[in-house]
């Protein structure tokens, strides 16, 4: 079953960004550190969908440097797919840009890919595998 | 409950920003055309939302001056909030910035309202009655 999964957002500021949440009610997790994206993260839960504040540890990162050329804002939107690896073999064959050739594994064990903004209307769009 | 309603993408073309979904082999609806807010629109349903593909059929259109200014991509997301009236007083009280004060009344009877970028980490941020 295809869902969103989460909206990333890169922020300057996850204090000054998470408090409209804060004012709306939701549960909003507490800070934690991404080491490998150089990103401090804040989760705001939302249906079968979340949230994710990222706020950059180094301007250098991926998201420091969105910060710099952009503003702050919406990054990028991630998908839950079945069946990924199948996927992804027939969206290169269909000519889809990809970020990077391979499934990648994140912390935890997530399985993504990320199709280029080229490709999708603008919008930098992550794949991950669904799981269950 | 809080859930992700809808995202908003500027588009420059519908033919060619729906083609990814398409071959995800997600179901794309037929475009339909928004007066209102002069777009044509394409909706991908993705679990309890969806996103929806915005090209511009003016370029003085909201849509059409944020691509002329920013180019194609993210442009606003959109969550259900039950009890919205209560909702906008509180965030009003707590000094957040909306784009207008009043809750409006969109097509099929929807209730809305947008909270400015600047309240909220860079994202346009609009609140949807959650029905049912």
């Amino acid at each position: 079953m295809f869902s969103i999964d989460h909206i990333g957002v890169a922020v300057k500021s996850l204090a000054a960004a998470k408090g409209v949440y804060e004012k709306l009610g939701l549960p909003v997790s507490s800070e934690e550190v991404v080491e490998a994206e150089q990103v401090r993260v804040v989760m705001v839960p939302l249906g079968e969908s979340r949230l994710e504040l990222l706020e950059p540890t180094s301007e250098n990162s991926v998201i420091g440097k969105f910060i710099a050329k952009h503003g702050e804002g919406l990054h990028h939107v991630s998908v839950r797919v079945p069946k990924l690896a199948a996927v992804v073999e027939r969206l290169k064959k269909d000519g889809v840009r990809l970020v990077s050739s391979e499934i990648k594994v994140g912390a935890g064990g997530h399985r993504y890919v990320f199709i280029h903004p080229s490709s999708a209307g603008g919008v930098l769009l992550e794949l991950v595998e669904a799981v269950g």
